[in-house]
Order: structure tokens, then sequence, then C-alpha cells
């Protein structure tokens, strides 16, 4: 069997095979609840196929597949060309935060802009990798066998919040901020993990475009940075930092009626999109 | 019936009454599975006694009581004493925080001290507050109405790597430096939940001794504040910042032997011991 892409629908966890969706026997409500047993994909591809439908069938309404994760660890500044464009200098450490549980967001979902607190929402493409066994002071060369899986990342930041709190918890906290999906591909499905494409599109123009091999710190030397500190379980996710091309960069922030799409290679499209905050036009 | 103090056992929960504890039929694994229901302790209320031990017999082995909490946050300087005692002036907004919670340790945890990355391992003893119910953008006057419960932490930080990474999710993230407990009090048994007492003692001696009227950011001002940015689900914790007494304040650090305890009205005491990690003496 090829590697397994894994999408959370409403009747359980299915593989996406080319156009369709093949249902897996599994009791998990989601990938981090697979992956936190510690057997990586092993149940999922032991698991009965239930039965077969169109892609197209679930895929306008798939729920979040790492919804369950018990920790959501990101970056600062971990590009060259974000670095480049806003003249910040190149960091000599990660800056690494936690982002709040609650703010995980499903494919396609549709957010609330809180535009009493913030009038500067903007979107950040991510490669996120999630952890398939327990890392504690993990060396770099011995990451890439504890990382489970890749999916994509819109590591959404209220700029205006991260500009007077300084603290990327509550910037990146707000309801949906935090978007992972839309489905969860198997790393061994992952031709080469230090070059994967990420690339963000807004209303159908393309914003950023990169590759994990333009990273600042490399995902092992990131991880095992983690993992020096905090312990890392099976289930929890690790983004990677976002490229040049966010709103930020541009000035232009989100607003009611903009989608965004993160395209990361080999995992299913992460769309979100953005709807007025009631009472507001 | 009198407030619940619930606390976690190798049989299930459990209700602390007087020198008993009265083991509950209940499914939750511990006390923030109960509450993530949503119900409040009702479900606890309810639930059918199955049999009574002395609590001498289960208090040295207690499992973590909020173990499966998705949250917790925390807050630098927070207390007057504190701020006066280290000439820090008094912050006009809370300095949050988000702890991973592979962290979290049970009460009468033995921690190995993470040497190689920390010479500097401080306890900070600190009154914790467990949500009820959902909350999102609450007014300080109704906090009180979502928080079911209050707990001690010790919210413990290694203060080197404070200053060498400025990032309070990697000083206090260390295998262990999460503890909570011992017991979970209903805070309908807290006679004024705007001073309830907390103390720190080591190896005996007490080093820390104040009050939640102390703070600079008063519980219902801290807890709204969070809700603006994150969403606070059921069973989420918040801590609430350590008096003056810590270690740092005396330049005493933990070492291998040393035993802490917290202590928080009402609630059973915490206590937390300290071993060399593997080769170390």
């Amino acid at each position: 069997m090829t590697a397994l892409n894994l999408v959370a629908t409403r009747d359980g966890l299915a593989h996406v095979d080319g156009a369709d969706a093949v249902l897996l026997d599994l009791p998990h409500g989601d990938v981090a609840e697979l992956l936190a047993e510690g057997e990586g994909f092993a149940p999922a591809r032991a698991a009965k196929e239930l039965r077969r439908v169109p892609l197209a069938d679930v895929q306008g309404d798939l729920l979040a597949p790492l919804a369950r994760t018990r920790a959501i660890w990101g970056v600062g500044l971990n590009y060259h060309s974000k670095a480049e464009l806003t003249g910040r200098p190149v960091p000599e450490e990660p800056i690494l935060f936690l982002r709040a549980l609650s703010a995980v967001s499903a494919p396609g979902a549709e957010i609330e802009l809180p535009q009493d607190r913030s009038g500067q929402v903007d979107y950040e493409a991510e490669v996120a990798f999630v952890v398939g066994r327990r890392m504690s002071c993990v060396r770099p060369e011995r990451v890439w066998e504890h990382i489970a899986a890749v999916t994509a990342a819109n590591d959404m930041t209220a700029r205006d919040v991260m500009v007077a709190t300084g603290t990327p918890s509550l910037a990146k906290s707000f309801p949906g901020f935090g978007a992972l999906g839309a489905s969860v591909l198997e790393l061994a499905g992952v031709p080469d993990p230090g070059d994967i494409a990420v690339r963000a599109t807004v209303n159908g123009v393309v914003h950023q475009d990169s590759t994990t091999a333009e990273l600042i710190f490399p995902v092992p030397d990131l991880i095992s940075r983690i993992s020096r500190f905090a312990v890392l379980e099976p289930g929890d996710v690790v983004l990677t930092g976002t490229p040049a091309g966010t709103g930020q960069d541009r000035k232009v922030f989100l607003g009611a009626g903009d989608e965004v799409e993160i395209a990361v290679a080999g995992v299913l499209p992460l769309r979100t999109r953005y709807r007025a905050a009631p009472g507001r036009s």
C-alpha cells in the first residue's frame, strides 16, 4: 500500500485514494487520536475498509483532522525570504510558542473576524508536522524517525494584537485561527521531507510560494530544539514558520468574504473563509 | 451535600470527606475530563458512592487530577509583593503564557532536575482555577459563574532558560514542571474566591505566604482578559501568578532531595520532590 493520506469525515477517518475516500473501520475521532496510540499509521493500515465514496462527496464537509492534538507549537520568523523582506535579522535561536487548542478550525471553515479586537487578521501558509513517537532531547539526525505525518497549516495571526501584547499565544488563539489539514499525509509519502512545497492563495491569487528548503532553522533542528525543553507526544503538531508574502508584507489584511487556500505538496488543500462579526459590515 | 473536593486515585475519582476518600462511580479519567462535559460537578454529585477508604491509604499515590486538561494558562508578575521585592514595575497588562500539557505532574511526584539544560529550577506557589463553562469575551463581573473549581499549582520555572529564551512556554514545560492538585475543590466550597490563601514550604520552611487578595490583576480581570483572545473551555486551567519568596528571590534553586509543598486553602497539599538526573550527584 502507498503512503496513507487521511481525512476526518462525519463518518470517521478515511484514506484518500485518487478521487475516492475510503472509509476505515477505526475508533479514533481524528488523526491526532490515532497517532496518540504511538503506533503511527499502522492501525489505519490494518483497518478494515468500510466503503469507498467519491472524495468530492465528503471534501466540502471535512472535520478538523487534528482537533484532538495536545500541543500546537509554532515558530516566529523562520524563512530567509521573510527575514529579507521585513529587514528583520535572522534569529540565532527559533522563537517558539504554543497556540491554544481551542483555536483549531476545520478545513473549509468560515471564521468570524474578531473585528472588535483586531483589524489586522492575517494568514500564514505553513508546513506542519505531526509527531509519531515520544520525543525528549532527540538529536536533529534522529528527528525524522519520530515524525509520522505532514499537513498544511494556516497559522492565522492578529498582527495588531501581536504588536500590542508581544504574545503569540494571544495573537494566534482567536477562535478558528489554527487551521490544520485538509488531509494528514504519512511522512513516508513525502519524496524529500527537507524540501516540501507550500503556497498561499488569497481569492485565487498566489501570495506565498516557497518550500521548507528555505527554512532558517530546518525541521530537524527546530523539532530537536523543542524536545530539549518539552516532551513532544505522539499526535503533537509542530508548525515551521511562514515564507514572505503574508498580508502584513503587503499591508493588506483579511476582510469579510476573503478566501485563503494553503497548499502543501501531497496534502489536500486547506481552505478558510472569513466573515464579518455580527453587527459589522 | 457540602462542596466536593475531588482526587484522582488509581481506582477512579474520589471525594475527600474528612479523613476518608469516597470512591465515586464515574467514567472520567480525571477531573478535567469530568468538567469537560460542561456540567460542572453535577455528574460527581449524582454519582453512586462505591466505597469509603481512609484518605491516608490513597493520598501517597494520587494521580494528576487535571492531566487531561486542554489548556494551562499562566501569568507572569502578578503579586504586588513580587513586584516590590524584584523592583520590576507593575505591568499594565497581564503577561500571559501557555504551558505544554506534557509537563503536568501528579501530586507527590519525584521530578528529575534537567541539570544538563538548567541549573536554576525554581518553584512557584499559585492558586489555579478550573473553567466550568465555555468562556468567550466574558466580562469580569461574570467570570466567577464560569469557574468550577480551585486547586494548587507548583508553576515550576527554569530561571536561566527564561532569561536565555524569554519564552515561558519553554522555561516552564520541562517534564513535571506543571504540578497541579492534590485535590480539586469545587468553587462553592471557597468562602471568598477573592481572598484565597497560598503558601509554599521548602523542606519544611515557609518561603511564600500570601493570598489572592494581593494580586495585581484580580482573578476576574485576568480570566476575562484571556477570554477576549482565546476561548476557554470547560476543564481548562488558569494559574494566577506567584507571590514573593521563590528561590529566585533568595538566589537558591532546587536541588536533589528537596521537597516543595504548595498549600492552597481547602485543597489537599501538593508535594513535589526533586532528584538528580542520571549520572549526576
